[in-house]
């Protein structure tokens, strides 16, 4: 965490500067403590989590690399530490702040003599932190992804004809908190028949039937970060344009996944599922992009994009999705997360891809 | 649906003005679809709801009292129907939308000569809206209560010396989804022991132990509208000051949900439980509101503070909440969320709230 102090206060560069960090995952990654309100405040020579009464007592005991504050009113706890330091301009982050709290802040300085900077200066210096990660960070997204995957190789088990999507979800959701997540990373798709089409699928009612896909957008959480996997079985049996679709999406992702490692940039691996997609004919149905990256975000930096131009470092860690939506028939999506190594590329899953049919 | 469009349509008094909503709720609010990004566009003759790729076919399944568009590229999209409508100025939210968001928006803007708005305008017209809630949106919140009440009733049967925090989570969750919840309003707090002190304590692998007090702050979720309650039980035994503490919490809550009425001030609402807990000498333990309003929010408008002078009306939904939290020892809080109604208030919360020993 001191580390991540000492990188955002290089960037406040002049004397006086200072960030205050205000969404809630940049908020944890540098205090280390989770919560659904309060502020960062890192100057020069000090760094201060501060918190409402609500938050006091935990932050106090949880939190040792900054001093801890407990506020009765914001705007004069800020106005002194303001004074304290001799603040001059404050670096605001743009991409997680609402314009209701750029307003509340943009009032309080106004009553100090303190410049208030809403650019993206901020949120770049943080994103091109958090977009490597650490080996501890890499290890919460490794126990996550091996949660997602002890949980969804058990529910293999309950999915046959009769059961419906949403006990699918449940009985997930369940078997990766007993296995230790704290909570799912985002609600889980696990939809069948004609509702694989749609990309963002939501569980209801419809019963598995044989012939049909079964779709399982899945993640449990871990210790704040987040796992990503889709995989899409058949029931019962499988009609050949199935299987054909089935293999087009998963030539493309085996092929974008062999694409990944530093150097390389996220346009060309979305380029490369997408070629082989459109050339079999099918491009006008993988309207998503091929991955994003994943941590304390279930979708952070990088994106990866057919138009992104930005290069792949080791440490990074993306998804690799590819998918095709025909509407009113089907859909198959094939996802893994992946880490970037200085070698290449480590999937995080473990998980086999060929079409399994239950 | 198309009434809360017409009520949006009354705020756009001049020939050319329109409105964009961004934020998710508000987005569902208006156009009864569930989607991670999109907006509305309501002008004085029509309303859209304009959605990526991902949620395109459910989207036109769904919403039928709006136009469903599917960009490809939004800028193009929204500069089209700009022209198509004439719109002059485009008021945006002010609470739900990042800077990020805005300044997108401005960008697209720019490029026509279209006025926008990001004052808090919209902000008041909707949430005017949204704090008096419709016999459906009661319905619906009634029917999360039930399920919590459901839950809670029987989670008591594995409350017991030995169990761990995390697992009364987990168990929790788990009955209120099997029993019809789409999921959980905000990660359940279930703590015991000294961690009761903690108003927002995170449940963990601390065991239950006799002569311990523990909290359930507990909520489902059921078609967009959340549910919340707190009680906080006795284990085994429990000490003089434990059971002295509780009544003046019980009495507050008692007294705060009384006086509840139309025509009365939140702040007034505060004061009748803050009043009680402070005679009793406990006022500087007491750090938070009283209450907050409650639906497709977990925290919306009423905010039920000492300073507010908002004034209920039939319809409105808030908690009421007060609560000792004493250092390093134990902490006490009850909780239901109530219906301001012409008569005076119903409380959604039927479980009894005199202290249980288990």
């Amino acid at each position: 965490m001191e580390h991540r102090i000492k990188k955002i206060r290089a960037a406040l560069t002049e004397a006086g500067e200072a960030a205050i960090i205000l969404s809630d995952n940049n908020r944890l990654y540098l205090s280390g403590f989770k919560s659904s309100a309060g502020l960062v405040l890192i100057t020069r020579t000090s760094a201060y989590l501060i918190v409402d009464f609500r938050y006091g007592e935990a932050a106090q005991k949880k939190v040792k690399h900054m001093d801890v504050i407990v506020y009765d009113r914001l705007g004069d706890t800020l106005i002194s530490l303001i004074k304290k330091h001799r603040v001059k301009k404050i670096y605001f982050e743009n991409e997680g702040i609402t314009l209701k709290q750029a307003d509340r802040y943009k009032k309080i300085l106004r009553e100090c003599e303190t410049k208030a900077s809403f650019t993206t200066y901020l949120d770049n210096v943080i994103n091109n932190l958090r977009i490597i990660k650490t080996d501890d960070e890499i290890k919460k997204l490794e126990k996550a992804q091996r949660i997602t995957e002890s949980a969804y190789t058990e529910v293999l088990n309950y999915l046959k004809p009769g059961v419906k999507e949403r006990d699918i979800a449940l009985e997930l959701e369940y078997l990766m908190r007993k296995k230790g997540a704290d909570g799912i990373s985002f609600d889980l798709i696990t939809i069948t028949g004609k509702n694989t089409s749609l990309p963002h699928g939501v569980p209801g009612n419809n019963v598995v039937k044989s012939g049909d896909f079964f779709t399982m957008d899945i993640g449990a959480l871990f210790d704040g970060y987040h796992s990503d996997m889709t995989r899409t079985v058949a029931v019962g049996e499988v009609s050949e344009e199935q299987e054909k679709i089935y293999n087009i999406v998963l030539t493309a992702q085996l092929a974008a996944l062999k694409k990944i490692k530093p150097g390389v940039t996220c346009g060309s691996v979305d380029k490369t599922a997408r070629d082989i997609i459109s050339d079999a004919g099918y491009g006008e149905y993988f309207g998503h992009s091929t991955g994003h990256g994943v941590g304390l975000d279930i979708h952070e930096s990088p994106t990866v994009t057919v138009k992104s131009d930005k290069i792949l470092s080791a440490g990074m860690v993306i998804t690799c999705e590819p998918g095709i939506y025909l509407p009113n028939k089907f859909g198959v999506r094939i996802e893994d997360m992946a880490l970037v190594t200085e070698k290449g590329v480590k999937n995080f899953a473990k998980l086999p891809k060929e079409l399994i049919i239950i």
